[in-house]
């Protein structure tokens, strides 16, 4: 007999009475029926019912181990009575009584109970994350994660991408990000970084011929933490295509995601490819945002036409003034009492607007503050551009450009709060697509790259030579999900001469170029493929389908929000021989100095 | 039509005869028949014949085009004449006859040629890896260490492991090897390591309960470069079991070398499992070396017996002295020349030994200087002992331990190499078992733990309390292949008090255990499971299926062996805010002052 286990904890049957079995696993709880001892004892695949009968020569070792101990148990499975049997789990037909119990590991007193559901401080949790991990919220989370990365590889795979390892021991990205840096102890006074992301590697990789890259990549950020970033590290599944339009990409990654999304949704709603497609513009006009959530079923309308040189004076003016108008449509909203609006309203300035207007529609035409000032026409013109009727309302976010759009997509995810219109249960993506090349500095004048200088720009060297750069679109898209994006992406620029030439348009003279970026420029030089891909961030999708908010749920071993690993100790002080080793040395800021009140300022000697 | 191809470069047959398609790709090659131009076009996938034929209106473009230029190519798939046809080549039946030419990117003059089997420096090479990587041999080595890597993932998923990412951001580890920092900026003076291996991670999921854990984990050692080593990172196929015994270890990791080397091996001899196990102590009698080369079929037997006492002075000395002798078997060798012996007596002696001792058995007895002093039925004896006849001859290492072991390791190679014994074409697979625990320190006459000392100690705590630690054997052991060691792995010590007890007898104190391994002591504070594992370098896997003796060969874009990467320029220094923002300075070596002869001796102010 294997001296550890014949089975696993979930694989006894009813099938299997009369035989003797031995398992092996932690004792998840403790119960004591006046002499009689169950124990539930737990592995990775289930749970048993161990019993130990009044008696036994077992009964007082089993009864001094705590909760947590690892156990080897040998006996013989058992039926239970129809009484006792427990459908809700696999083994529940069956029970072990205990004739030999080895003490694998006696655990001492736990910090926090793995059993159950309560909930304990995150910093506790991660300090003793190898007990936390035995829970089984999270303990499902990080076989989710497992499984849906073993799934984007072999869909990957069976797509004919194939996956390599890019260095992580690497040079500084020239975009983006601050990164991790590493003391090159050969080098004296050099670094290598960290990789941001294989943006360079992958597309290297494409110029060396491999057609279709994939991999499962790390990458590092030297960022602060938030609900939906670790701080430190992450993982995206990086993937690039030579040959390849903009179209191929989607077409690519659209099933890998429907397929991964349905596999691991559990039945919850799931966009079917193709993905809908929405400009950049038509995103920021319809959704006011560039993330839209279409679970959300609003959608504004531009009313700008409605209030020019209308009654309603504020908008009147902000109109005359070069601004424009956004309704936002609250179906149903008609009948809300007044406290409804006016909370709405407080929300608004609130968030730094000057209020939210409304009409309301009846039958007999607007009611509110707006409608009072409005010319009839033009409420029935607002109400069909809308399409809504008597008995809904209509909000306004009014100003100018980027602002009024950016306000107006916060009041439409509001109103949908409001009104519960937001879908459960459903994964809806989309693309966003046609991001401007160029956008204008505000506060320079100059016009800067929007995104990513390295993307195509749309029409190429023609568009740059001929357009005005800030109507330049560039093959550079988002995909998103449930207003979270996954990914940016883009069809390259793999054309030195086109990459210099948009460089020029933001400023940068070609030495610079040069000098910064050459790496890639002289690769382009030697015969590039067009080329073009995407890196959806595996832990974001991992969150949507394990439905949590805090990407540390669904890390195995994360950092915390100070980017320390509590379990290991790290960051931790280094010896001094390291860093004389390393040719560096410690510059401390210098600690604030305490402010003593009438203490004697410091003498000079 | 798609606008960059229709068909990869290697899909295109005699059926297609008369489609219009389109290819993309690099030009491997250009041929001009008097007019008629000849293109070979590559991609990943193949090669394809372009004719663009006399008066094309597209000639002049493709007569200026440089090799390795990328060009899509569109006109009519034509059969060519049965005495052109091109048996090798799976496209070789037919020819694309080019209607349209579109240059996708033009390459200036290459570094060095793609087609061809021409050697260039490294550094060239790696300086220009994009190029260099579409060269047919490590292009083809890359993608099977892809292959080879997809294949170890599918047989570790089919044995029911589960895939997951550790921690790069991590503690300095407390054993082995120099470890990479990682400046921490949000906590001045403090630093993150890189893993030298997921250790002591893989051994806390146990813990976790996660039963059975792999990954293919990027590993970092701040080591010298060496053949078969990368300085920086290199990959290992990285896996733990719960509950496990050795063998169940054995178990698990045989099919999937055995069928990953089937798999790759192009028909190369590979071991069945299970594979042979050989003690430590054995493998170094039989052997010399803890790596065996099973390929080479010499077993060295120990013939002390023989000379004590003997007529033969020096080695009779040797063994009064506490020495042995050791017989290395030369098949075969009795007709060999003098020079033959004289040649490996130099050879011995510039390894260090004081010679190269040997006996040729003729029909009549031993020849030679060494069985003229030697009792003849004493060299009866070793001939029985070696189990040689005459025709054969044997070589001799005295001296004492390891040493006399180790010396007898590399003639027992050098043997079979000069005899030419090695076999061809075939990986032969063992393990080494039964390592020593503890080793005593010549220098200090201390015990000191001979390889891991979080290996369990066979026999446990009864072992550690009454055995000689010099005798206690760890359930600690390698794999090996060709003579290369492919991973060691053990049997965890799972118990603290098993483990403070060991490094007791290794002369550290309690409280030195608890202030550096507290961590994982702790967690097994809290219910462990007994668990091992193991894990094999991927590198080195890939080296013995590609045959590379050059790592670097395998790799996608490696570091050279200064540490550096040509290609992007790392390591490479940072501007000084950087540094201030990570709270250090450099401390730069002072550079050596040059000595000018006849210079004036610096004044003094």
């Amino acid at each position: 007999m294997h001296p550890y286990r014949t089975h696993s904890c979930a694989a006894l049957r009813a099938s299997d009475a009369g035989q003797t079995a031995r398992l092996s696993g932690w004792v998840h709880s403790k119960r004591d029926h006046g002499g009689l001892l169950f124990i539930d004892l737990r592995d990775h695949f289930g749970l048993t019912q161990i019993v130990i009968p009044a008696g036994s020569p077992v009964l007082e070792l089993a009864e001094k181990i705590r909760v947590e101990s690892v156990l080897t148990v040998t006996g013989e499975v058992v039926l239970r009575d129809a009484a006792t049997k427990n459908p809700n789990l696999p083994t529940g037909e069956i029970e072990l009584r205990a004739q030999q119990i080895d003490v694998q590991s006696a655990a001492d007193v736990l910090p926090f109970q793995v059993a159950g559901h309560e909930n304990y401080p995150e910093d506790l949790r991660l300090t003793y994350r190898y007990i936390d991990l035995r829970r089984e919220k999270v303990h499902r989370n990080i076989m989710l994660r497992a499984q849906v990365i073993a799934s984007l590889r072999r869909r990957m795979t069976d797509l004919g991408f194939v996956e390599f390892q890019t260095p992580i021991l690497t040079a500084s990205s020239p975009e983006g990000a601050r990164d991790f840096l590493v003391p090159a102890r050969m080098h004296p006074g050099k670094f290598y970084a960290l990789p941001q992301a294989p943006q360079q590697f992958k597309q290297l990789a494409m110029v060396a011929g491999f057609d279709r890259y994939f991999q499962i990549a790390p990458c590092f950020r030297d960022e602060a933490a938030r609900a939906d970033r670790s701080p430190g590290e992450f993982y995206q599944l990086d993937f690039e295509m030579a040959f390849a339009t903009q179209e191929d990409v989607f077409a690519t990654l659209e099933p890998v995601m429907e397929g991964v999304f349905r596999e691991f949704g559990g039945g919850r709603t799931v966009s079917k490819a193709p993905f809908e497609r929405i400009p950049y513009a038509t995103a920021m006009e319809v959704y006011g945002s560039d993330k839209p959530d279409l679970r959300n079923p609003l959608k504004i309308s531009d009313v700008t036409e409605s209030f020019a040189e209308s009654g309603f004076g504020l908008f009147a003016r902000i109109v005359a003034d070069g601004g424009q108008v956004r309704a936002i449509p609250a179906p149903g909203a008609g009948d809300r009492p007044r406290a409804f609006f006016d909370k709405l309203n407080a929300w608004a300035r609130e968030a730094g607007a000057g209020g939210l207007g409304y009409i309301i529609f009846a039958e007999d035409g607007g009611k509110g503050p707006i409608a009072k000032n409005l010319e009839p026409e033009r409420v029935a013109a607002i109400r069909d551009k809308t399409g809504l009727k008597a008995g809904d309302a209509v909000f306004f976010a009014a100003g100018k450009g980027d602002e009024v759009a950016k306000f107006s997509g916060l009041v439409r995810t509001r109103i949908a709060t409001e009104l519960d219109l937001i879908e459960e249960n459903s994964f809806r993506f989309c693309w966003i697509t046609d991001f401007p090349m160029f956008e204008r500095n505000e506060e320079t004048g100059q016009i800067d790259f929007s995104h990513n200088p390295f993307s195509m720009p749309q029409g190429g060297m023609e568009a740059l030579e001929k357009q005005d750069p800030l109507t330049i679109k560039a093959y550079q898209y988002d995909i998103v999900c449930n207003g979270i994006e996954l990914s940016s992406g883009a069809i390259r620029n793999h054309r030195p001469d086109v990459m210099i030439r948009a460089f020029e348009i933001a400023g940068y003279p070609e030495s610079e170029v040069e000098a910064r970026f050459g790496g890639m420029l002289n690769a382009f030089r030697y015969g590039a493929p067009p080329h073009g891909g995407s890196a959806p961030g595996v832990d974001r999708i991992v969150m949507l389908l394990a439905d949590e908010p805090n990407i540390r749920e669904v890390i195995l071993f994360p950092l915390n929000q100070q980017g320390e690993d509590l379990m290991m100790g790290a960051p931790a002080p280094v010896e001094a021989a390291r860093l004389k080793e390393l040719s560096l040395a410690l510059d401390l800021p210098k600690p604030k100095p305490a402010v003593v009140k009438g203490a004697p300022a410091p003498k000079k000697d």
